[in-house]
């Protein structure tokens, strides 16, 4: 933690502002680790960080800070913001920085109205929390384990006749009880021609003898995501699935071969998407490479093309190639990397190989 | 449909507005019926309307908007906010209205730059949304039937040994399979002194018999929420646990009794309130009576101390008083109600007695 403050400190005056205020749960969670539905961190250019939390979550916070530089201060939830106003003011802080993608208009014109100061975007917090710490990386390790397990457990009870909600149904009720915390994004179980949908959602549809079953999700372990996609033949695999499946399977090792600290996000994108363009899928492989996974399911940085990101050792990315037969099926193979300076290591611990139900 | 928008384009005249644009996917869906990750509504104050989305959800939005006189236009995502522009420049719209409360800063900046137009809030929409309509009725009364149907599914299970995250668990995933959509709110499963937290986190802490349990959720049919809470006993209950019980449910009784059409939200929260105050409890009822329920799981009307709100006739609220023993226990029934002219109607079926499972 003290790091990731000396880190806020010095991009504060790298870009000219007194003080940082933090109000998103993720961004609350980064720093100090609690989960905590409110609250507020401040820190400030010359390095003074306190957490404004209400009396709800003092002992915990407390806990929790134990022995790092940063206060903790109870205040009540409808006074926070004020006593942060009172802070900044006493601090001598004009120029504040806001979650300006995170903040509704409308709060950040009371907080306008109420601080003495000027307000500004922190863009530069995504680009913190996208090189994870040594800790963070084994979360989000055991992440991906509960969400293996969980997957593995479900695929043992997928048939002909199990309906896709039904499929999400029990693998969230296999992530709750494997230690995933509730709040895991959208699952994805989509059958058949369903599975040619990128971004379906599940539906009433049974499975069938043939199908192509498309799981994506993850898990969510002391507010770190995984993220896993996994397309499963339900009884038999046709030849032409067969082939596709195949060649999603290369293109995502493709993928893998090329993900590495220093290497450009679009080039580890072009990696993927030139083995399928050569085997003359271009037009089905319609959404980018990856993204990185963090305390939000999708953060910096952003494989696909034209993206302007560079890899650096200590990004967690999922690489899923996909392709997309409209009305037919789709497939779609998805494994999370961590970058190391040369080349990478794969958190996902499942094979990729077709698996027959 | 035609009646909501004959609400909005009103509204938009009595506040000088040219146009509302919304983008909160609960607003869309207010509107359209359809579930959907992106979009854009446009209504003018002539009484032009327009669902903007991109191909993924064109033939599903063609599908809901069937016969209204909503038109819908297929732009993609990124493009979206430059079509919305251009439709208000073509529609000669000079001051339009936003969700200020829900769009973030960085996004209403750059709609500013956009757009030739003076952006405000909306916060009549939430007005609007609070009254309900007959069909918006039928599918809250759904929501709560599969909330209910799943909580006595929980119940056959609960037993000493189970811990608060199997109950949340198990609750999830008998949700799921009973019809809701996910993305149901947190779950809280409090056991014995958890129980005195209002707003526990389910933890890995074993039923124990003698324990109160209790379970506070909802579950999300078409969008719809609905909300429930029980405190059950596991194995027996002692005296005190009885006594505080039977208490809240004469609180709760006496709420039931107070709300209706024309009825202000504040005197509801205190014919409960004083049920409690006057058995020498005051100080342990630390939150409001209620809140209204529909897209979003609280919303206007707010029933608390202090509050302006008077309750309307369609509006759906819950009475939720409790009493919280610190470090011992905590006891809290709530029930949802739809409010009529004279009275209410419980939306609620199951029984407010004491369950010892």
């Amino acid at each position: 933690m003290e790091i990731k403050l000396a880190k806020i400190v010095q991009r504060l005056n790298q870009s000219g502002a007194d003080a940082l205020v933090l109000h998103a749960p993720q961004n609350r969670r980064y720093l100090t680790g609690l989960r905590a539905s409110a609250g507020t961190v401040v820190v400030t250019s010359r390095g003074e960080a306190v957490f404004v939390v209400d009396f709800r979550y003092s002992t915990a916070a407390r806990q929790a800070l134990g022995g790092s530089p940063m206060a903790c201060e109870e205040v009540p939830v409808e006074e926070q913001d004020r006593w942060v106003g009172s802070f900044l003011r006493g601090s001598g802080c004009r120029r504040v920085l806001i979650e300006d993608q995170y903040l509704p208009l409308a709060r950040a014109r009371e907080l306008e109205a109420l601080w003495p100061a000027e307000l500004a975007g922190c863009g530069w917090m995504e680009e913190l929390r996208a090189v994870k710490t040594p800790e963070e990386l084994r979360c989000i390790r055991t992440s991906q384990e509960i969400a293996e397990k969980s997957l593995l457990e479900t695929l043992e009870r997928v048939a002909p006749g199990m309906t896709e909600r039904q499929v999400e149904a029990y693998l969230t009720w296999r992530l709750l009880e494997n230690g995933s915390e509730n709040g895991v994004f959208g699952i994805v179980a989509a059958s058949g021609p369903n599975s040619a949908l990128p971004h379906a959602v599940p539906t009433d549809r049974a499975l069938e003898r043939g199908d192509l079953l498309l799981i994506d999700f993850g898990a969510l372990y002391r507010g770190w995501y995984s993220d896993i996609t996994r397309t499963v033949a339900i009884g038999r695999a046709g030849e032409e699935e067969r082939a596709v499946y195949a060649l999603v399977q290369s293109a995502c090792e493709a993928a893998i071969a090329a993900v590495s600290g220093g290497v450009s996000a679009a080039a580890a994108d072009e990696a993927a998407r030139s083995v399928i363009r050569q085997a003359g899928y271009a037009g089905f492989f319609g959404h980018g490479l990856g993204h990185g996974v963090g305390l939000d399911i999708h953060e910096l940085p952003r494989l696909r093309p034209g993206s302007r990101d560079t890899l650096r050792p200590g990004n967690v990315v999922t690489v899923e190639p996909g392709i997309y037969l409209p009305e037919r099926f789709g497939v779609r193979i998805e494994d999370l990397l961590a970058v190391e300076e040369k080349g990478c290591s794969r958190l996902t611990r499942m094979s990729r190989e077709l698996i027959v139900l």
